[in-house]
């Protein structure tokens, strides 16, 4: 007999036919109605057991956690919160849960902590949330590869271990084979890599933009989405030292379409959330509700989460310079009266998270791009602009800001002219023999271009509505853990 | 006005608005017809231009790589090869290529080795060979993302950075921030790990089964996609330092069961090609017969790429037992006449490349799944089966074989049940307080389970019908090689 998913049955009409369905019991109610959940949807399927016809030894193991086979016909439901059920005519128990021994786990069907889900990291998806959470992960990055391919893109795979450091995007981790307590030495003392596997250091990747530009010089559109690296040690809500990026890169296109891109590939995926993950997008927001209820009125969200989705979906993000936006902080309340932590005093200073969120949170109230950031404080290939009136240098930036999240995406049009980009490197201190490559692509056919990056994890915080980076990534990386 | 892609214009009607497209120069003939590549397809679009009204500086700067911008209507095309072309009204320059420099690189319109292309890989991707490969590459990965999500699979992300070498798949890259010279020491003179960004010893994985395990014993089905490593000096054309793995693992599912997915999975990623990606198939199918002119008849390939491609679609794969293969294999000629490196003498031999060839290649000429295999020679996670009359111990392991290619798929039904689990891992040393986790999924509601994993570029190699694998990758790594 075909096992059958349960999403599915949930989705068929009563029939006489007898079917197979296999899953872990989530509760065991009068020892009568079992509600089974094999993963397929977050709703279980209700299975009506006969106890008097059931051998006894059966029904005592069918405990919480068990993996059992169900076979039965499907009947309507006489209760409440599903229209069908099996009526079962047979149960295999397939597992065991020893209750004992799950009363010491998170399989315990009671509240825990999202602290001490991560402590059991390998069982926490058995959870509604997690499940959820897991299930939207999947179908936001199915999207992203939806939404390219849709549109023309390739996807490239750029490389993980890397021999430089030439963007100097943060710490990198280092990767080698040497003998890590007698590493060989150079007649100077130094550590001798021409020793290691590679014959040189490497690190992992900080990012792909660099050698997808290769690739937007040939294919003309790609798109990378692979794990990305960092070694800080930033223990936030928001950071992890290994992340999953999308980065698309496309040439002929100026920052302007780069925005256009940007906000229509977002608001693709989110409609696709919407479309596709009713039932876990459903739970997460009473989820949110429930969690929020006990704390004061001005920490709670302003929005349902599903009607926070919408509404990105339904306005045009802001677009604004970064010099307006300097002017609507150096002008706001919070700055005049020494709300923000950082005072906005003059043009140049960095944005920090507190303004970030004033503009989105307070000010726009709605996703807002801003761009054109002063040169100084951006990466050495984003696209220099004219200096302005009062010589002012702005490089052709662009960070996409949400609520709650800030800054969701970063990117840029490329400086695509040779000479601007050799004596930015030389400037900057960036060995060129390191980078010939990438100066190759400004030699033989250069072009306007853009790309951005989008942290993935970002996004599923943003769409799932969780609080902590670490409860969107199956086994999370940060300083000092990495479990499993 | 809307640039349009040349993948698109070539599938439209002549029309008399103009359009704007634009590309690289891939040649220009009599100072009259530019082909035109944009990378969206193999073919170049053909502009015509009236030499008599352009500026002789303009006609100069359109050079083999130069990237230009080209206005003009689409007309029927008077020449071969093309049914519509664009009569040019305006180009402009917006990237020249030196012709002197160009000579020094692989963008010069004449063959190179493929040894020279992978010293320039950056610019590789626009050679009609790798431009084709790419494209291919990227749309294998979409069919086999949309295989899994059609059919009800969570794509998941394990980690990359691993705290254990549980599997013991292979010598694995340490990934590390302490002092590469002077690395802290403990008391009794080893590495302090406990300083180390994770706070212990770290390595790139090797495989992300374990984990994808844990989350199919909640989620039902998953996969994953994603690098993997081994750090073993292997200067093969099979062989990465880093690859691409996808690895399905469905709770429920049995040996056979998973046998079936294996080869449903391929079939529709197979046929996914030879769907949406004719021109680049029938480009490198060209390019094969080709380069095997020159070669003697028996080292040619028995049949054209698509043919070959086609024949998986439509015979079973043939399954059958370790036992039986040796057999087969002790009675071939191969074996009798000692053609054989290895000999086959005995039950319990590990294959080697020549004898799957000779399965494959010369035996079935058809894909062979081979299954149940001595225990010994297989991991610690498989299914152990009841010992044979003859007292032999098999697993449930099973390998795909392809033609050309040998293993493509390796996988198995896992050892479900908790104390043949424990004890396996007993007497092959691997310890139990660093895979708890992975025990405890059959204690709490364990069933049977399986999976494979498949190696992205070695089904990039068999469809596109290249002969090396650094040929199928961006940007290879391979020992004493990270370049880029």
């Amino acid at each position: 007999m075909h096992r059958k998913e349960i999403k599915e049955i949930l989705q068929s009409k009563p029939s006489p036919n007898s079917i197979s369905v296999s899953g872990w019991v989530r509760s065991f109610r009068s020892n009568r109605f079992i509600a089974l959940n094999d993963g397929s949807t977050i709703k279980n399927l209700q299975c009506v057991v006969d106890f008097e016809n059931f051998d006894e030894t059966i029904l005592d193991k069918i405990t919480i956690g068990a993996a059992i086979s169900v076979e039965g016909t499907l009947v309507e439901s006489q209760g409440q919160g599903q229209n069908v059920e099996i009526q079962t005519s047979k149960v295999e128990i397939l597992g065991e849960a020893d209750p004992d021994e799950v009363s010491l786990t998170i399989l315990q069907p009671k509240r825990h902590t999202l602290e001490k889900l991560r402590e059991q990291a390998h069982l926490r998806v058995r959870t509604n949330t997690f499940g959820a959470v897991m299930r939207l992960r999947s179908k936001l990055a199915f999207a992203i590869h939806e939404y390219f391919q849709k549109n023309g893109f390739n996807y490239m795979h750029t490389p993980i271990i890397t021999g430089s450091d030439a963007e100097g995007a943060g710490e990198m981790f280092r990767v080698t084979n040497l003998d890590p307590k007698n590493p060989p030495l150079n007649e100077d003392g130094s550590v001798n890599y021409k020793e290691d596997f590679f014959e040189k250091e490497t690190n992992l990747t900080v990012s792909g933009q660099l050698e997808a530009e290769t690739y937007a010089m040939g294919l003309g559109k790609v798109y990378t989405f692979g794990p990305a690296f960092r070694a800080e040690n930033s223990n936030t809500s928001r950071h992890l030292a290994e992340f999953w990026m999308i980065e698309p890169e496309v040439a002929f296109n100026d920052l302007d379409a780069n925005m256009d891109l940007a906000e229509d590939f977002i608001k693709y995926v989110i409609q696709y959330a919407l479309d596709h993950c009713q039932d876990d997008l459903q739970f997460l927001e009473d989820r949110l509700l429930n969690e929020e209820k006990n704390k004061p009125q001005v920490e709670r969200s302003e929005m349902k989460l599903t009607d926070k989705l919408r509404s990105v979906l339904e306005n045009n993000f802001v677009r604004i310079t970064y010099t307006e936006a300097i002017d609507i902080l150096k002008n706001s309340k919070d700055n005049k009266k020494k709300k923000f932590k950082y005072l906005i005093e003059e043009w140049g200073a960095d944005l920090q998270s507190e303004h970030e969120r004033f503009l989105v949170e307070k000010h726009f109230k709605c996703p807002v791009i801003l761009f054109d950031y002063p040169a100084k404080i951006k990466a050495f290939y984003m696209r220099l602009n004219d200096a302005d009136e009062k010589g002012r240098e702005t490089v052709r930036a662009m960070d996409v800001l949400f609520p709650g999240i800030g800054e969701i995406v970063g990117g840029s049009q490329r400086e695509e002219r040779y000479d601007v980009l050799k004596k930015k490197m030389e400037v900057m201190g960036i060995p060129e023999e390191e980078l010939y490559w990438y100066l190759d692509l400004r030699k033989f056919g250069t072009c306007v271009h853009s790309g951005f990056g989008l942290g993935f994890e970002r996004l599923v915080l943003f769409v799932t509505g969780m609080g902590n980076i670490r409860d969107v990534i199956p086994y999370p990386r940060t300083p000092g853990n990495a479990s499993f």
